[in-house]
């Protein structure tokens, strides 16, 4: 049998891929090396010699190698290496929030389908099973065709429920089915765990940077957030949060343990019990959004740091829209000890779900393939990270730093101090790009030198180009002498700030950006 | 032509039947008084003879006629009217509210599908065109399926809130559509509201009796409740509510102007005008929910207080749940001059719906036939009203008073003071049969001696049975001697309060009833 045929021997091909770009990656095979020939490696993995050449194939259209005809393959050219930042260092004190201004500015015009977008955290739709999903949405709106006239009731569909306390036995987890409530999307389910754990007023520590949206959370909530110090590889550092926690009114904890959005840290196993024990001890609870963890590439990591927990203090809530199917939405919550005060707020405040999208989404978590469709999500996205870091250390300007996350789409970038990442941020909406200024991610002004890069949207030739225009772009603007609209060839009769800023204002719907 | 064709010329009957059931209804004809014949209807009405049988089959159906063997159809007997209930006295200081216990008890029998349920006020499945449903909502999936996998952004799909808009000048409203932000459903619609112009603490007054759905959503708020007396039929009492406003720090005002839930009141036209300017003035803001405003058989009634409102000071939120197809969901709102908040706060406290569910609902809403529909909807549940308040007179216990809402499916029963609704729930959920206590609908105690009954479930035999039962168990209490579960020959060996209360638990999700 040839090890190509489908199933998931189909993957056989990746694997074989995964292994070589893991040691390019790392640096064992370097930069113009030598690879070996497809006869060899087939010999070496046991495969057929169409596997290597699939495998070949996919690593040149990751460029991670490059083929020279008549000479085989070579490692592909790797500019340099970049650092990457250093552990934040947030103000001591907690802030109110203030933020959902320029949020909403950006946010829009990253999802604005004309323009070359790394302002959002989203995977492109190409990245998903289109069809598998849209069969799925069939089935059960067949099944479940009798719940469209019927009132729903309960916290979600028991076969979506199950399927949620299944998958989080990957994260280490044994949920009860009937503790875990389906939610409208993951951001939902956080609100509601805050809601329920605080009171206006009262203080959340969370990662720094921290995702925007946690922060907009916040806001809304009248909550007060209290930054830590968070080293881009390990997250947050628990030494501060133990002192802030002896010296500050903390009522709650806001964590992506793993894959934490903007800087992609994942905690390490110890830590990931030590915050569990030092949290239930002092009974404040720890809200874990685990959206992220299937896109980690190492089973330890995927683990969760509610398996550490015995006392149903951490209240653990994820979704599958970064992973299985963007557009059904719907999240989970299992709240822990706050189970019945979340089951009422949600059922008193927003009700239940569509039945036929949560069955949908049951059904696409029961079916066959689903790891190794994640395995090869993973694969895909760690491709297009390696390149877009390869291209930031190309055109971005010196002094720049950059994560190198262990699994997602997101990129943390430090730039020089002299670059303004909202004069950044209009300069590219003037060129038709979106990047997320650092500004968004803290309720300090500590990252205006900083943008978060989210590159898994489409990868193509025009995005790779536009990554590179934005270092550029940069890199003028680490220069003094950098005049927005000018020194870069844009055409544009008043001053580029203050035309992006009527054009992009905060209520229009439709956005037209001068390109 | 045969008038009793397809389309809308096939509810030719409807309309002749609809007119005869309001002549009944008013005492224009008299009960026993015998009908018109059909050949005499079908000249006065120029229809044919075919349509005015259909007319009486169907009133014959609604028990609101009889026909005699060669005699023709008699307006059927009517036992005797029972007195409407009388303006409620609320306390005059605001409370907080702590009601979510009672009411999840209550509702998750209400939604228990092997209880006899006049609990919850949802419509029977049966009330719809389920197969219309269905092809809308398998149309959209194939419409909108590249939406399943991208991640949705916005307020809403653009064909929906066009729909919602338009829908909303049946209600005197002009919306902008691009102001329409679709929510998860009207809960939250209302939520978001109250979210965006109070804080924990504030004060928001309402109808009382109120809807609990709205005194849970203030408890999970933390607001205080301010209950404003309210007559049975015209609703709020605007001097009572002028009054507040001067006196007391009313934050928000929170109505059902059309069909109040569970009063069923419909506010006269010159006072939601004056309800406008009243709270204009003020600055106080009104949250307007119009869910119900389609099921009132006159236009006036229909029409939104924020169709008086040139301020943006209403914000109106509505649903189709109770008219078009329960099982979808979906909310929306029109926040007026909080639009701009409001639409931060759901982005980022709960994301937007999923499309392909949007798609459904705004593809339903634009069909022809819409209103024929609702018009069906409303003459059905007007006979299933008119014979269970026929049935509460025949059966309930002196003294007992009811509404006689102008639509809808909910009867508000003032029983007499000596009848604990509490115990009567619980006796009744011995026999299989949920209602819900007049506690629900309010922070104080005044309502003990109340039942909200919901007759919008399927309508046959057994329900009507069950209704006359739960009349007998109240009149059975209303005698001092009464005794749970012997008096009524029930058999059960230890007392049946207890017991109830060890089966009914509030976590538990499935409920076994001793019947």
């Amino acid at each position: 049998m040839d090890a190509t045929d489908s199933g998931s021997a189909g993957l056989l091909y990746l694997q074989v891929a995964e292994r070589l770009a893991g040691a390019i990656r790392s640096g064992s095979l370097d930069s113009g090396e030598r690879m070996p020939s497809v006869r060899e490696l087939a010999r070496q993995h046991g495969v057929s010699l169409t596997t290597v050449t699939q495998a070949y194939r996919w690593l040149e259209d990751q460029r991670l190698v490059e083929a020279r005809p008549r000479s085989g393959y070579f490692v592909a050219a790797r500019v340099r290496r970049l650092p990457e930042p250093e552990v934040s260092q947030p103000p001591a004190d907690s802030r109110a929030v203030d933020i959902s201004s320029l949020v909403e500015q950006v946010m829009t015009l990253a999802n604005d389908r004309s323009v070359i977008s790394f302002g959002a955290a989203c995977p492109s739709e190409g990245l998903f099973n289109l069809e598998r999903v849209r069969r799925a949405f069939n089935r059960a709106a067949l099944r479940q065709r009798a719940t469209l006239c019927r009132y729903p009731f309960g916290t979600g569909q028991e076969e979506l429920r199950r399927a949620v306390a299944r998958r989080a036995l990957g994260l280490g987890c044994e949920l009860d089915p009937a503790e875990v409530v389906i939610t409208g999307s993951c951001l939902e389910a956080i609100t509601l765990c805050l809601r329920c754990v605080t009171r206006p007023g009262d203080v959340v520590a969370l990662e720094s940077p921290t995702h925007f949206g946690f922060l907009e959370i916040l806001e809304s909530l009248h909550l007060r957030a209290l930054e830590i110090p968070t080293h881009p590889r390990h997250g947050i550092s628990l030494d501060a949060l133990q002192l802030a926690l002896d010296t500050q009114p903390v009522r709650a904890v806001l964590l992506v343990p793993t894959l934490s959005n903007p800087l992609g840290a994942c905690m390490p196993l110890s830590e990931r019990r030590r915050l569990a024990q030092m949290l239930a001890e002092r009974r404040v609870p720890l809200v874990e959004d685990v959206l992220y963890n299937d896109l980690a590439e190492q089973d330890d990591r995927r683990r969760a740091v509610k398996s550490f927990d015995a006392s149903g203090n951490v209240m653990i809530c994820g979704s599958f829209s970064k992973t299985l199917a963007p557009g059904l939405r719907l999240g989970w919550v299992d709240a822990g000890r706050w189970g019945t005060a979340l089951r009422r707020m949600k059922s008193s405040t927003s009700g239940s779900q569509t039945a036929v999208v949560e069955s949908a989404l049951a059904e696409l978590l029961a079916q066959p393939g689903l790891e190794s469709s994640f395995r090869q999500l993973r694969a895909t996205i760690a491709a297009r990270v390696d390149d877009a870091r390869g291209l930031i250390a190309q055109s971005f300007p010196k002094g720049t730093r950059v994560t190198d996350p262990a699994g997602g789409y997101i990129l943390w970038v430090e730039l020089p101090q002299a670059v303004d990442s909202i004069a950044l941020f209009h300069a590219c909406v003037d060129e038709g790009i979106c990047i997320a200024p650092g500004t968004m991610f803290s309720t300090s002004e500590r990252f205006r030198h900083c943008i978060r890069l989210g590159v898994g949207g489409h990868w193509d030739e025009a995005r790779r180009s536009a990554l590179q225009r934005v270092g550029r772009i940069a890199a003028a603007m680490a220069d003094a002498g950098y005049k927005p609209g000018q020194a870069l060839g844009v055409a544009a009769s008043m001053p580029a700030s203050s035309s992006t800023r009527s054009t992009v204002s905060s209520t229009s719907s439709s956005i037209v950006v001068g390109r």
